[in-house]
């Protein structure tokens, strides 16, 4: 199977604690690199996970609050110490680029590489980005300021060929295209044979859901609807709901009854609040009602 | 003795690596916190080195690289959020507060506190900072952009009365603080009773010196000559002395003959390049000419 992994950086939430970084997640789609959010020390944090600096082309941004950005000049300013030629993508709200441009004036004078901001609308559901094998949608979330999460989508790859059937059919290689397609093949006595006796079916495509920061959202469960992994906010527990409301967070029985109502296969909690020595208690609550649930961790890797 | 130790948060240069963090130290003298250098991370490190962020007030940058400040806005935004009152006090060249301003109004809106930019220009001999117990020179260092070190000076303690003997002479309060400062007492009576006879010396003042980034500078030996600490930076190896000049760093060897030369106490070295994977090489470099070095690394703790 292709390779399609999420390699937690960080996730803590806005107080530095010594259990967690502040956000930052790599998804490894088939040896690209995808970012989403940059909180302080994800460079250090790439370097921790071995991924490749070069492999990483496009950062998303869910909202600018700094626990989720500061660790863009850092990562920006390596780039150009490392002498990266590839431009990079950036897909932020429209004000990251006033903010970060005086210090890229600064700091980063003579980079060697081009930054290109794209601005992300997060009030609405979009495909921000798309390539042969991979499509980006953005998730609008609800939270103190402008903010949106992320699903990342593969491709639903044609169906295989069987090698041994179309050896014996002596079938010409520009049929292939049409037949993974779906289409029979006619040979040229014009006997039809059945595309199901030439085919395999691909593996279903995998999709990726990233929820973080956002109050409890039912109306993201349509949008969320199937994925296979879901990564969502747990900055609290339930008794701590109150709390949660009034800052605009989740507590983990809620991502877990979103998980249940979406029917994901599995649930990642993250962005834990400082107060929660062990975060146990977030993982309980979220299993009472959607057992499939795990804890984020630095540096662990997740497949989708 | 009253405290005076220096933690070592981050002592990696400009590349992250696994083994550092970036640039930063906080010096704490009689629970008095004062930081050099603010490297990203360095908010989280503080965490790890049990540092009480309330204790902090003064924030000295040596220059405007981003190994040695990128940590700034990370660790302004945690004190809002911690509700500090206290002023934070940041001395550093001049241009910080240009780049600083657009993060400071655009994520610390609401900040609970006041913030100070004091202007250090780093290429003068100066204090820029005194209080009952200590002062703080600035050293003036050759990098390719301005930049400076700081000594960190306790002021010298007046003798110590010795309680015995103003006891058997029955000398009133309102003398104590002239004999401390070196008087003779004279009784009711006339009779002289020589100082020596009612003081013990204190302890001779301490010094501590910060010198990172800069090129070999022997003429900062008059300046440093018998601190007790001194924190260099050894960026390069000898055999990489062509890089460390091109670079404006200085190798470990010159660093060791620095120290023998000012004929400080103890050498610490830092600001290692990433090259170097096992870092003993610096050491025993350095050692060649000075033996009382030590190899910087994060979270440890030295007496000054």
């Amino acid at each position: 199977m292709e390779k399609f992994e999420v390699h937690i950086l960080g996730c803590g939430s806005a107080l530095p604690t010594t259990r967690h970084f502040a956000s930052s997640q790599v998804i490894n789609f088939r040896e690209k690199l995808f970012m989403i959010d940059c909180g302080e020390g994800t460079q250090m944090q790439m370097r921790q996970s071995k991924l490749k600096f070069s492999r990483l082309n496009h950062i998303f941004i869910s909202h600018l609050h700094g626990d989720h950005c500061f660790g863009l000049i850092g990562l920006i300013s390596t780039f150009g110490l490392l002498k990266r030629t590839a431009t990079l993508y950036i897909h932020a709200p429209s004000e990251l680029q006033k903010i970060l441009q005086p210090q890229l004036d600064f700091f980063c004078k003579e980079i060697s590489y081009k930054i290109i901001f794209q601005a992300v609308d997060t009030y609405k559901q979009q495909i921000i980005y798309e390539d042969r094998s991979l499509i980006v949608h953005t998730i609008p979330l609800k939270h103190r300021i402008p903010c949106c999460g992320y699903i990342f989508e593969e491709k639903q790859s044609p169906n295989h060929l069987i090698k041994e059937k179309i050896d014996f059919y002596h079938i010409p290689i520009y049929e292939f295209n049409k037949i993974k397609s779906g289409s029979n093949y006619i040979d040229p006595q014009g006997n039809i044979v059945l595309n199901n006796e030439l085919t395999r079916p691909a593996l279903p495509a995998r999709k990726y859901a990233y929820c973080s920061d956002t109050i409890y959202q039912p109306n993201i469960v349509k949008q969320i609807n199937g994925v296979d992994t879901l990564y969502h906010e747990a900055t609290f527990s339930s008794s701590d709901e109150a709390r949660a409301k009034e800052t605009f967070h989740t507590t983990a029985l809620q991502a877990g009854v979103l998980a249940q109502k979406a029917k994901v296969k599995k649930l990642i909690l993250g962005h834990f609040s400082a107060r929660y020595e062990d975060e146990s208690i977030l993982l309980n609550e979220a299993k009472q009602v959607f057992n499939n649930t795990f804890l984020a961790k630095e540096n662990l890797c997740f497949k989708v």
